[in-house]
């Protein structure tokens, strides 16, 4: 019975992959300190909870993988207390990363299209270095997570850690907090209101919306591979460490989503308001997933209105 | 009397800054794990020396400025164990962080040019993102000095510590350790013993040198400014934080630095040979000095032959 550990298990991914893993027979331990993560995501999921901050060390147990998902991950949420999310980023990678050297698990760490920053690459590949403010008011989240990829470069130069990365873009679904502050989250809510649609800078910069039972696919056949399978196929990319980008490449406008889901919402009266750009905010970002579907054979498979048509009956329930 | 800190007070930086400082009548202490920094660099000087590795919790004492000086700097150094470079930005800068918020001590910090990685613009001024790789062989010091400049961030945010960055730009001069392996060093050495020069590349690429007089100028100018005055000049620039290029923007080919030292060792039978450039290695870089000029009315002064005199008087009395 595989054995495994999610960190930031109680939040809106962990949440989904617990399920997804307890069905597969998987024996789930799922760690988070509730900061955005809820007890309610796991209602009826058969884990071993610990209620603990990842920045603290982690009980010692023998896990065959680690998913490192625990990071406050919406701006709202990650700039609320910078410097924790910052050190969250830090601590938590190394918290994993030690404990996968003494137990020999497969980490899969969830880094972000944030590391790529205001792209100046269109779509970006892994290969793409990025284009981030080290001083911006994104930066405890972008750097943080840039340099948790460098750890995670240097525990396994150092330890021989076997840590895969996956480059998460924008990803939406049940289990999300409805307080999270995303652009899917929040246009929900406020049509199932029928409030008004806040779209920010004229609306026509483009996000893509990956569904998340999507990324949840990846991340288990990313570990199904084994270490031999990774240094093959990522040396022959001139990589130093299995890193893939995981997202949906279909591209919408803010506007766009909003009228999607405006369509879905047929009764909905909300109108839509503009608010100014918040600072160092991506005006464009889309994964290039050639690697991911080379090397797991995976690609994004269902389409935003099937996905927004499961988010909103999920967030009705949370009504 | 002026109570100052100087974190890696041992090494090449720590060593010119020290003597400076105690001329000027400051009470100075030195804290080095002495891993690059050596003892003999500090003979003769009176200073209070403290051995101890920066990634430990610094003692406490009521310092009036902490420069942070303390990481090894030249890829050979910073390479040979790149998860300790690593760990040393990050703790290092928090050890430094908490103490000074404690002390109220204000901070300088040594940031670097290699946080703008393989620049895309030329010159580079502050507001350069940078174009840095996170899993390459030189992310541990580059991706380590990025997010030590977003720690110093958080920690100016969260606990109003007076955190002000100096992005410092290749420099030279007298108490460098022969065996950094830096280009100025090397030559040097190569000449004065009649070996060959080794050129990265074709030599072609360019690189500024600072003279270390220069560099420590700049540092006590910056840290003789209020905290009203960084604000005042810094918040009308946009950025978030006190960040100051400090280089020399002369811009010289490998070629012509092997040259110019030839010229000053007209006895050197010296040749050049060539070796394939490293991994990630910038191609050019070179400062735009307009802030470090108008807010500490300071320019470097000292021209390269004249900087590189007192270099090999240096080490003619090392060898």
């Amino acid at each position: 019975m595989t054995k495994v550990l999610i960190t930031g298990g109680a939040g809106f991914l962990g949440a989904n992959l617990a399920r997804r893993l307890v069905k597969e027979g998987c024996q789930v331990t799922v760690l988070d300190n509730l900061y955005t993560g809820r007890l309610s995501n796991l209602e009826g999921v058969p884990v071993t909870f610990i209620q603990q901050d990842v920045r603290e060390p982690i009980p010692e147990a023998d896990y065959d993988v680690i998913y490192n998902l625990a990071c406050p991950a919406s701006p709202p949420h990650y700039q609320r207390e910078s410097l924790f999310t910052l050190l969250t980023c830090i601590d938590g990678m190394r918290n994993v990363l030690e404990l996968a050297r003494r137990c020999k698990a497969i980490v899969i760490h969830a880094s972000t299209s944030e590391i790529y920053g205001d792209p100046e690459v269109h779509p970006q590949p892994e290969r793409y270095w990025g284009h981030v403010n080290t001083l911006g008011i994104r930066s405890c989240y972008d750097e943080g997570k840039r340099v948790a990829e460098t750890l995670s470069l240097e525990y396994a130069r150092a330890y021989g850690v076997d840590v895969r990365l996956v480059r998460i873009f924008n990803t939406y679904g049940p289990y999300m907090d409805p307080k999270d502050g995303r652009v899917v989250s929040n246009f929900i809510l406020q049509a199932l209101k029928n409030e008004a649609f806040t779209l920010f800078g004229t609306g026509e910069q483009t996000r893509s919306f990956q569904f998340v039972d999507d990324l949840i696919d990846a991340f288990v056949l990313y570990a199904q591979k084994t270490a031999a399978e990774c240094r093959a196929f990522f040396s022959e990319k001139g990589v130093t460490l299995p890193v893939l980008n995981v997202g949906n490449p279909g591209e919408f406008t803010m506007r766009e989503l909003a009228e999607t889901i405006l369509r879905l919402l047929p009764d909905c009266t909300s109108a839509m308001t503009y608010a100014p750009l918040p600072g160092d905010d991506p005006k464009r970002r889309r994964p290039d997933n050639t690697w991911a579907k080379d090397f797991l054979g995976w690609a994004p498979r269902v389409p935003l209105e099937e996905g927004l048509k499961a988010t909103i009956a999920y967030f009705r329930t949370t009504l």
